[in-house]
């Protein structure tokens, strides 16, 4: 049911909202939903959107089919009524926002979905789940990538997430600046790149690991990557390079102290006269454990969970709130939950020299005049139900790699500190 | 494909080792594959298997469609015997077990995959991914059913985390003891109570906060539950009950100091003659939280981001370790990952008046003759490929809350500390 339709991915309120309103003829409104967050949890200093296609494909597959309805119907969740308007439901409306791999900073107006109340308080869910999960995942990620510099980093996390969240997190990883992923279901649905050796089990399977390295060498040629931490380090750096000789591609390491032993292991294929062969580290590294490797001779990271659960925050807190209203702009008043009303663009500034200055996020009404130097955030992703947005993941990832590259150095820091960008909404 | 089959939700290295194997002849090894926990998180005292149901899905439906092996093939990642291998995969080995809503410790052995090398190590990536997400949920929402008493606590934190992972998060939830959930798909897919009235928006599509309370009590009824922190609580309350009536069902509240608002809105309530309207209140509850609302007039909570996030624990750190080949024990030697070879057997043992005492896991081969207040944990899942858990999630529940019932009143506090059972493993 999942596959063909996304329109139960739904919180039940949403349809209660849209029995009353179909009853007392509000329904038909015209509404603007904004997704935005209202801080960077942890001090970071920036987010990275993540999902936009994911929230485009959900948004078209959002279709009730007859069982869900009788479902729904039988449960007395809905009236007929309703039941008559969801089995015609088809979005119609239209959807502005930043694109994939932008980054974003509090009350950045990062989606904008626009449309009568019924057919856009119905989208809240589903376009929340996707943006706060893809982005908490691609906010960590970018930190990670920032981290490791020019080395190579292999998204592993799989195992730690739920098991869809896993493709998900595969994808918004690769988005960043990842590698590969271990995932294959990442590799076929979304053509991220795919890696993977071989694990502990492996060598406990054989009698002995040297055994083991013979067997994974005859199957994947010397250029593979033999993992030697499953009894003694270094009698397994010396039973690798005996078994592959010098032209070994890889050690894995996957315990201890990665940097101490990531320069014994050096020096140890060194003096074996594996001066090629390179060193992969993995084990519970999030973006500060892959900084303080900075100076280690290490030449590519696997990191697992820390990616996948978003290194302590996993969810990007990203909220949908009704902005307006028939062309008048709404806000809820209470104390810690503020937001700005009215239907919004948004604009990066810049230097002369390139480099962003912070954000505008004004009125669509008023019709600001940017400068040269303003880039529009706010684009088409969707008008009048009609998908406008189809940047490959290729292309998201290429302008992402652009985004942050522009952004001020201290935004890119890893320590806890202010929004890297001031957001201005008027 | 995701609904037809589960094969890849897997890790790359999954398939270079059974290439290897397959190439060495030791494919055919009969193995035993442990999932355990080497500690509780955050100091936490008990764990809560969940997923063992999906677990057993996603194992049937471990199939390999001709689309995926041409993709692996063409991809470079198999060759062709393993492609031959895989077309025929289906799981044919024995899974014992922990049943889901048990709780678990350090070391418990709670799940056990036997089968050839081959069938086992492939499903490594989809058992993780499942028990390690379904069972962090558990866990942070057993905390917060014990913290909630009698009180009902709903489930709704679909829109933070991603959309599938929502749908399992409200099934880990229920299986806890949360009463209902308010995704849609959790509803209709196992059969989850839900429930849902409305949000902010409702009233801010409305003209006045009354109009929009008239709109939802013509379409619900006056036991409808009415949000009345929109725009100020105390004028939001006289209005709800001068519209609904003093039969007004519930009011939920959804920020601010909520047991202080409790206790206005409780006061202010009696003064208008509602005396059975109920209070629900939400907005970010985790199990510190409810438990700080134990003394104040709360008639339910709503808890969503604490829950489907794991309360700050998102993946349950459970790992997939081969611990037998053909009949030896096998461990790995490393120092902070140790692990306890051999196929075990699980028994909690009880002193006489029921109360738990502890865990025994002893050598399956062993023939440990229990005693009469032991429970025997690990039971037949599957055998030779058929399954033999059909737990009903009601029932599931159940035993949940029977296990939870018997161990040591120190084991259930949310405070910090030891695990309130010692697995003893032999």
């Amino acid at each position: 049911m999942a596959d063909e339709s996304s329109a139960l991915f739904t919180d039940q309120y949403e349809l209660t909202m849209l029995t009353a309103a179909l009853a007392d003829g509000t329904a038909g409104r015209r509404c603007s939903f904004e997704v935005f967050g209202r801080r960077l949890p942890n001090g970071r200093r920036y987010g990275v959107v993540a999902g936009v296609a994911r929230v485009l494909d959900a948004v078209a597959d959002f279709r009730f089919t007859g069982t869900q309805l009788d479902g729904l119907l039988a449960a007395d969740i809905i009236n007929a009524p309703t039941a008559e308007f969801l089995a015609d439901y088809r979005f119609t409306g239209d959807i502005i926002g930043y694109v994939e791999g932008e980054p974003y900073f509090p009350y950045s107006p990062l989606l904008t979905v626009t449309g009568t109340f019924a057919e856009a308080v119905l989208l809240e869910t589903v376009v929340l789940s996707i943006l706060n999960h893809d982005s908490a995942v691609a906010a960590a990620a970018a930190r990670m990538v920032s981290a490791a510099g020019d080395r190579p980093i292999i998204e592993m996390g799989s195992r730690r997430t739920h098991e869809e969240a896993a493709v998900a997190s595969a994808r918004a990883a690769y988005l960043t600046g990842f590698t590969a992923t271990s995932n294959l279901e990442a590799g076929m649905r979304w053509g991220i790149p795919t890696t993977g050796t071989s694990a502990h089990a492996f060598t406990l399977l054989h009698d002995t690991e040297q055994a083991a390295f013979e067997s994974q060498v005859a199957a994947m040629g010397v250029g593979t990557t033999l993992l030697i931490d499953t009894y003694d380090i270094g009698q397994g750096i010396e039973t690798a390079v005996r078994v592959a000789g010098p032209k070994l591609g890889a050690i894995r390491i996957d315990s201890g102290d990665l940097a101490a032993v990531a320069h014994q292991s050096r020096a140890q294929l060194d003096a074996l006269g594996a001066i090629g062969t390179k060193i992969v580290v993995s084990g519970d590294l999030d973006e500060f454990a892959i900084a303080a490797l900075a100076a280690a001779p290490v030449d590519s990271y696997g990191a697992g969970t820390a990616v996948v659960v978003g290194s302590g925050v996993p969810t990007a807190g990203l909220v949908y709130k009704l902005v307006e209203v028939d062309g008048r702009p709404v806000t809820k008043r209470s104390e810690n939950k503020g937001s700005v009303g009215g239907r919004k663009l948004a604009y990066r500034t810049h230097r002369a020299s390139g480099t962003a200055t912070g954000e505008l996020a004004v009125q669509a009404s008023a019709g600001h005049q940017p400068s040269d130097s303003d880039r529009l955030l706010s684009v088409d992703l969707m008008r009048e139900g009609q998908r406008l947005f189809d940047a490959s993941l290729e292309e998201s990832r290429a302008h992402h790699q652009a985004a942050m590259a522009v952004l001020p150095w201290e935004a890119l820091k890893l320590s806890k500190g202010d929004p890297g960008l001031d957001v201005s909404v008027s």
